[in-house]
């Protein structure tokens, strides 16, 4: 039965309830963490025979003849872009092959244009009175951090119940000069798990832009990294090329979440105009990436199925814990009317939305059991959700048996504290 | 004897004698190429035990714990800090241990400053009106391309007879307080192989500077790459500390010549101020290097005293390439009072003086039978070398017997690009 539907003495019964069973909770001395959106060990564990695919027996020379222990190759080995061109379908010569992370790639990307802007308007950004940007949200904190950083103002656009970002909205945004791009994880979105549908994507590439240099950062880091229906993200450039936008979007991914988050390899892909101004620019950074890497990755990814088996024995270590969620936060909320959460069909996240005003309350609820969630606020620009609703679970790094007892210390807090909620209203 | 001082008669002869030289030269149809500032093939050849340092069999845990296949550890690992604090003598918490290239991080570092100013000025320097460097010449091309890539006015100052910088002009250039800065290589600088002296680092430290964000870009790349008698570099961290300006000095080194120049590991060591304010914008910009290929060169490279042992190995490769050109030079070009070069003990360039107005043509010379050079003009700001004599050699990526070819051929480039230029005189 909904909560709110409970009468006053029987919200009062349940309230003593989630007190009792908070309190018990806060006893046990717990140390959860649900908060990293990261790979356990486990899946680390399966690419450990990337430590020995190159073994310094001449197997360092690329398949152009080419010492890749030297300095050199600024875009990447050709091996690295073609396996790559493979998983993306995109053609080898638009990507572009770097270190070992996207968002230093993203970053890069944004401080190009900061610096010079892009090519064929060649306006600073950072000459520019103000520079806005679109952000879908939820979203991935570490994006809308990287644009306060470089003081580029955040507008939020709420995901729609269909778990589409409001296009209306954004066509209507992209028509103000000032708007100068938009950032998003297109596919199992952090944190929602969303994935923009063809409607969407082809809305993107075609949505006119008074911005003559809006870029569209299009972070695909889970582009692969499928648990049960296998979604298909539409194929952006070909929309662009469609409609003449190919310039507006510079897409990222990475093997993080493939091989090792901390010694990955991060690819770019871009039209023709902006790979050749990122050559150029880059060139100035530095002589290339670790090409030695890459040649790692791509001796122990071997093709593009063989990638397909790997990540599918990565969804085989994460898809109990994504089913653990979903089975314990139904037995513990569902059908209360306090909580509704999303079913990622990939990615690494959960999004839980409680009732407004309740999303910090939760937060601080699970420190004080000993239980670390991302922040509250932290999905959305500036930290500030507007309904202090959303919360991102990330049941990646915990082991089974941590993570049953975290979501359910979890729903004792969202019950605890929507009872609050509500019976604060009958006062 | 000397060209000058020879008859017009006797100009007219050897410019003859030169002349047929050329064309035979240029009938070998040879391919050489002196403009590579890498090292050997056989000198990577030292290192490629590191390939297998790491198995995968749990060795990529690090001393703290930590799994370093995974996110994390912004500021690099305690064994690589620790490791090049013990080479660099500059505390480990002063240390940032970052990716494969120190290019990329001085770009990097220039690019905070571009965007969010020095810690405690916070001006961006994106905001002045202009932003001026003191460039110390010849020096690093790459230095000066990024240089002017980010828009900074560049000021050249020549070094002295003695091997030193100007630094009465210097001192002057600082006092104005659109000089933010100087960029340099302090030992075995790129291409002369001079190292500053204790009397230079310590007036670099102590002088006064018109603007409160002025910045040292102290790029030690040849720190401990000698080849003869050892020169030692005059820790100016320590005369900062005494002077009070710890702030100023940006320091960066790398493994990029010691193991592989492709798959090093770079690293910039700063005042505690700076590397507060780098760890919170690195911070946005990444989740961290890869702590991998950090614990490989460490676990590869051992402690200092193997470092400077692995080095010597080098010097062995390296050694007999210098010892031709400085042999084939004086043999070619000595007494003619024509071209002079440096003697560096350590490095990996050498620096060729020819007659003022003659660098350019010896380029182009060279090129017609068949060589590479170093752009003529590279060693400068905007490619601009005033007195058009410079050129620098870079030995150690030929064999010997392409070698000795080549300064043999570069030499008859020169004898006849100077009397083509003492004729002209005549005339």
């Amino acid at each position: 039965m909904k909560y709110s539907e409970l009468s006053l003495e029987e919200k009062r019964e349940q309230f003593k309830r989630a007190q009792i069973e908070f309190d018990c909770l806060c006893k046990l001395k717990l140390s959860l963490d649900l908060s990293r959106g990261k790979p356990i060990g486990e899946q680390l564990d399966l690419s450990n025979d990337m430590f020995n695919v190159l073994t310094g027996d001449r197997d360092y020379i690329g398949e152009n003849g080419v010492d890749y222990r030297n300095y050199g190759m600024l875009d990447g080995i050709p091996e690295a872009k073609k396996l790559f061109s493979d998983l993306l379908e995109i053609p080898a010569k638009n990507i572009f092959v770097g270190g070992n992370s996207s968002l230093n790639m993203i970053y890069d990307a944004l401080t190009r244009l900061m610096l010079h802007g892009a090519p064929g308007v060649n306006m600073p950004w950072c000459k520019y009175d103000k520079v806005k940007f679109i952000c879908p949200a939820p979203g991935y904190d570490r994006h809308f951090s990287m644009l306060e950083n470089l003081g580029i103002e955040m507008i939020t656009v709420e995901y729609l119940e269909n778990g589409q970002p409001d296009m209306d909205k954004i066509e209507e945004l992209a028509k103000d000069p000032e708007v100068h791009g938009l950032i998003c994880v297109p596919k199992y979105s952090n944190p929602t798990g969303y994935t923009y549908t063809r409607e969407t994507v082809r809305r993107l590439a075609k949505m006119e832009c008074a911005a003559p240099d809006f870029r569209i950062i299009w972070d695909n880091a889970y582009f692969i990294h499928d648990l049960y229906t296998e979604e298909k993200l539409a194929d952006i450039f070909e929309f662009c090329k469609r409609y003449g936008t190919e310039d507006r979007v510079l897409y990222f991914a990475s093997t993080s979440k493939i091989t090792f988050p901390g010694a990955g390899i991060a690819v770019m892909a871009m039209s023709d105009n902006n790979m050749a101004q990122a050559k150029k620019l880059v060139n100035v950074q530095t002589i290339g990436s670790d090409k030695i890497n890459q040649l790692r990755q791509v001796r122990f990814l071997g093709d593009a199925d063989n990638v397909r088996q790997h990540m599918a024995r990565h969804a085989d270590i994460i898809r109990p814990k994504f089913d653990l969620v979903f089975e314990t936060l139904e037995a513990e909320l569902g059908g209360l009317g306090i909580a509704s959460w999303t079913r990622p069909n990939g990615g690494y996240f959960i999004s839980l939305t409680v009732m407004d005003g309740c999303a910090k309350r939760v937060w601080n609820l699970m420190k004080e059991a000993g239980g670390v969630l991302t922040g509250a606020g932290a999905t959305y620009p500036y930290g500030k959700d507007p309904r202090d609703a959303n919360l991102r679970l990330a049941p990646t790094f915990s082991a089974l048996h941590e993570l049953e007892v975290c979501i359910q210390a979890l729903s004792t807090c969202v019950r605890l504290a929507s009872l609050e909620k509500l019976l604060e209203g009958e006062n």
